[in-house]
């Protein structure tokens, strides 16, 4: 398969994207490839720095860049040589079979609704890993992408939640809960309450209840679905507390796990291609684990599974 | 000053709620009395077990309980005999200057609402103590009382929150955030777009913007604002994390502050009474330390100047 590297996006940009790249290549199988996307002047000069052969890469040169900060929709507009865009040419015109980057969220966002969105789905959001203290993996989402959420909206990203626990996280038959101030049915505001109605007799995933703040990393449930508002200050939250731990030399083999460098970044869910998120702040580590997520996204053909379920839920719907 | 202590409410009453009071009555000035509201034969016979001479309290009988599980109005209604009950009742006399349990949280809330409310206060709440990096008291609220709040509430809760602040803390000045997914004005969710509006030109508090999940910690703000939806699942994140350092014994000076039994629960906010609540699982140090908390709220007559401010917001209002 062939993965295309936004190498201008992030804060460290273009040394981390480029030593993450040069990471994974050399454990990638050797039908996998990685294109470099980015101004090709300056990647060459870097990959010579490293002293690696720039033939074990395909580079695209964008001589563009968006900006951490710049306005998302008309930065993609006005901005048709930056990386992004032409990443999402790329896989609008299958050069690529996945498209990642640690540049601005936004812009990315904006990319893929406008080049692959599927029918039926209300809104695509981003999801984070949830260590649990059994060693497995937890997904909880939204982490941002929908500040608001109808409980419509929150019943999807239970299926996409699901779907994405199952197939790229091999859990079979996912637990799906809901995040909320109480375990009983009827606990919680009036999004939650709705959102568990919805949920409770779902035949789109197997539905196991209220998930409680203090729950977060116990094996009650796989996937936990909570509105991007809240879903990004608990995240920013688990960072908080996680760096000043890293400060004060306090972690252990499961804490390190709370180290977003082992997961490398978020699919989109819910969008007709595979994209994949990182954080600004990506070292080396973390870009080469974006990547082979991308890899392992794609490679579980996610987004047509996502697509199957949302016809057969709108089907039913009808 | 008097301090009536509810005897039989908490997982572990009434063992740690009298050793709790053993410890304070120890460290109390001679001038303030603690009152044991419970099942007077059992209450001298834990005091005789504990060789403590019962006469260094006021006892003062109720041979009912209200379980932790029960239905807070109902339960209120249906036993005037119960520990909580009578304790409203003797702060409603003013045989009490303030009321602490660790009961049945509802419960206690019904109490206030029915017996001191006050006029203008939308909705009382509830806060928990976030140990800044910097040494320093944080306080964040809502931590549960108010899973859905208007903007207009969270206006209030940050006047709330600034005179508890002020008052109880000794902060001068308290910089109130509003816990958000963004720094900029414009993010956020419905309710923190408008809330930050009502906010921003405040001359009833000192606000300082919106804060963000990292930075709960740090010294951006001394009272951060939320629905009780956001802060409760905060909270209850925040201790799940502790715990599990504390399991894995990665610990030290700063984390220990994380430890609920140092602070020993939050004043109901928004009511014309002193009436602490406290953790159901309260320990007999997290029990002292409720005592401590309700003579220094009840000694910076925080009620009194919640009254004066609400007073005069709502007459600049009109």
């Amino acid at each position: 398969m062939i993965i295309g590297l936004d190498v201008a996006g992030g804060d460290f940009a273009p040394d981390s994207t480029i030593k993450g790249a040069i990471l994974a290549v050399r454990e990638l199988s050797c039908d996998d490839t990685i294109v470099l996307i980015g101004d090709q002047e300056l990647i060459n000069s870097k990959l010579k720095e490293n002293d690696i052969d720039h033939t074990i890469f395909e580079i695209v040169h964008a001589p563009d860049t968006i900006g951490m900060g710049e306005h998302p929709t008309k930065a993609l507009v006005q901005k048709p040589l930056s990386s992004i865009a032409i990443g999402f040419d790329l896989l609008k015109n299958k050069k690529i079979d996945a498209f990642a980057s640690v540049g601005n969220t936004g812009a990315m966002l904006v990319g893929c609704i406008t080049s692959s969105s599927i029918q039926g789905i209300l809104r695509p959001c981003t999801t984070t890993v949830l260590p649990k203290e059994n060693g497995g993996v937890g997904i909880l989402l939204d982490i941002g992408t929908n500040a608001d959420c109808k409980p419509e909206v929150l019943y999807q990203f239970a299926i996409l939640g699901s779907l994405y626990s199952q197939y790229v996280y091999n859990i079979h038959k996912p637990k799906i809960g809901l995040l909320n101030i109480g375990e009983e049915e009827g606990k919680g505001n009036l999004v939650t309450q709705a959102a568990f109605k919805l949920m409770k007799n779902s035949p789109d995933f197997n539905f196991v209840g209220n998930i409680e703040g203090r729950d977060l990393f116990k094996d009650k449930a796989d996937v936990i679905v909570c509105d991007g508002f809240t879903g990004n200050i608990v995240l920013k939250n688990i960072e908080a507390m996680f760096r000043l731990m890293i400060k004060r030399n306090l972690t252990d083999e499961y804490f390190n796990r709370f180290n977003y460098e082992n997961y490398g970044g978020t699919p989109i869910l819910g969008i007709d291609s595979s994209v994949i998120v990182g954080h600004g702040i990506s070292s080396a580590k973390a870009i080469k684990n974006m990547i082979f997520l991308s890899r392992d996204v794609h490679n579980a053909k996610l987004s047509g599974k996502i697509k199957k379920a949302i016809n057969n839920y709108i089907n039913k719907e009808k």
